[in-house]
């Protein structure tokens, strides 16, 4: 009822709509009109009212609210089933629960601040409000050694979303940290669940420090760690960026599942700094590895020339970009 | 306590222990001995009592105690921390979470039933009392392209293990069905957690048709499928079991991971009754390939040749052995 309220005023944008032309077209009584309308200032939507002109959408919500997304949504399945949160655990578990149930492909699990966010490596992930914390079922019919294609397939797509959006100079970090500068503005965690030998599902979890205060940042991560409004200096439309990340994703993956994964991989060589800079890979159990790093392979490891010239493939790792 | 009480009849077992020597032992009162062989009685042991001698073990529970199965379990770490339960939805499921909450490489979960246990491509498993249905954590370091590796060498621990115990001709089924004869007694789930391209965990599902009267088996399947108790006619010790399997699952386990995959592979062959068959392997969507399987990749992809001599690689799919 409140979805159809709103898109009412939204068809009639920066326009009064009269009370009983609203009760008569959503056929309910003047009063259940004020009860929504008090549930949808509730989620923080704005409107002026008189008591001879009617409602006027003032402003919209800024919550990640799913009708608010799906409203000019141009994708055909990514994100056209939306779970929503306030808060939850960690929207990669959520939706790995969700996909064990049999969810479709695109299904996408949204939390305003998650209690138990990931990153790689079993870290701690900072999941504020403000931030856009999202994860998408994906069901590609590939081996599991091809799923790390997926994560750097997501890297393209988060980074080319930002550039567009906003201008913003960001660039890859092996294997999946968007940087703005030097600074993380977004971290991905994709998880593939395979039997045997198929991918059953992959959860593609993107974290965007979006509307975060980098204030609240612990001391530890506050040089290594940026967010759009930081770098912006203003806040930023969550609901538009979400669409936008969509659309975009949805567009990069069906280019993965046609076959032109090459084309993406180049797209990513690209969009990489960490191509051509000197970087320390700290593997498992305190191993180093120092080099230049000149190429990636397409099952996602890092080449790099060591000083000796000799070439080395990493597999996996914390990468730094660092000075020689 | 009741643990404490157990082990103390079991170290004297055949013989009586006094009800005070019981009672000062485990530093309990009379009246709490009484309690304690009252709550192990529902539990199904069974004990000879006189009040002159005290108390005697008569019968061990025909369940699968997690202090049961420890007692005499000859493995390092698997199934040295056990989850139990009666009934639970999936194993596997259950594992999943344990694993996702950091649970430790050999934590086991055993059920009695499970009410919405899974096989291979989302089908259904029933999983009746008597069964053997069981999950464990495995974390070995491995890229998910080597996930396949660890359902192949499962089938090989369980064929050995009931080739050992039971003297039964068993043989495995491309990929992971254990047969007696041409009838499933077993079957193997197992699951892969990748991150990026690095596996994080393995649940390894393993669903033994022990004690389990073949009787209540949907038509469907009634002439597919056997049971240990139907085929050896009498029930199987199933502490007995879980003990000998953990042992050679973690031996197994250990081989895999010094990198004699080769020598599992080699036993995969030898224990496997597609090799030499001529089978038809249904794929996705209907698509159906028939041929001589002669020969398995070492990420579990069956070798057919076909009726016109050419060779052709099926990565999975539903197999049967059938008469040319």
């Amino acid at each position: 009822m409140q979805e159809k309220l709103l898109d009412i005023l939204h068809k009639n944008k920066g326009k009064y709509v009269f009370h009983e032309e609203l009760a008569s077209n959503l056929d309910i009584s003047p009063e259940e009109v004020e009860t929504n309308i008090d549930k949808l200032k509730e989620l923080g939507y704005q409107f002026d009212f008189s008591s001879n002109l009617g409602y006027r959408l003032k402003e919209s919500s800024t919550l990640l609210l799913p009708f608010e997304i799906k409203r000019d949504l141009e994708t055909k399945y990514i994100g056209r089933e939306i779970h929503y949160f306030s808060e939850v655990d960690s929207t990669n578990n959520m939706a790995k629960k969700l996909a064990e149930k049999g969810a479709e492909e695109g299904t996408m699990v949204i939390a305003e601040t998650q209690s138990r966010g990931r990153g790689r490596r079993g870290k701690k992930w900072i999941s504020p409000e403000g931030g856009i914390w999202m994860s998408t079922i994906l069901r590609p019919h590939i081996p599991p050694a091809d799923a790390p294609k997926l994560t750097l397939m997501t890297g393209v797509a988060v980074a080319k979303t930002l550039k567009k959006e906003f201008g913003l100079d960001v660039g890859i970090k092996w294997p999946n940290d968007i940087l703005i500068g030097n600074k993380k503005v977004c971290g991905i965690l994709t998880e593939a669940n395979a039997k045997f030998n198929t991918v059953d599902y992959v959860v593609v979890g993107i974290g965007i420090d979006a509307n975060v205060d980098t204030k609240i940042f612990p001391s530890e991560v506050v040089h290594l760690a940026t967010s759009l409004k930081k770098e912006l200096e203003e806040e930023i439309d969550r609901v538009k960026l979400v669409q936008s990340l969509s659309k975009i994703f949805e567009e990069t993956y069906e280019e993965f599942k046609s076959g032109n994964f090459p084309d993406i991989l180049n797209d990513w060589r690209n969009l990489s700094t960490t191509i051509g800079s000197y970087v320390e890979v700290r593997k498992r159990l305190g191993k180093i590895v120092r080099g230049e790093a000149i190429g990636i392979t397409n099952t996602g490891a890092l080449i790099l020339e060591l000083d000796d010239n000799t070439l080395r493939k990493v597999i996996s790792g914390e990468c730094i970009h660092i000075e020689k």
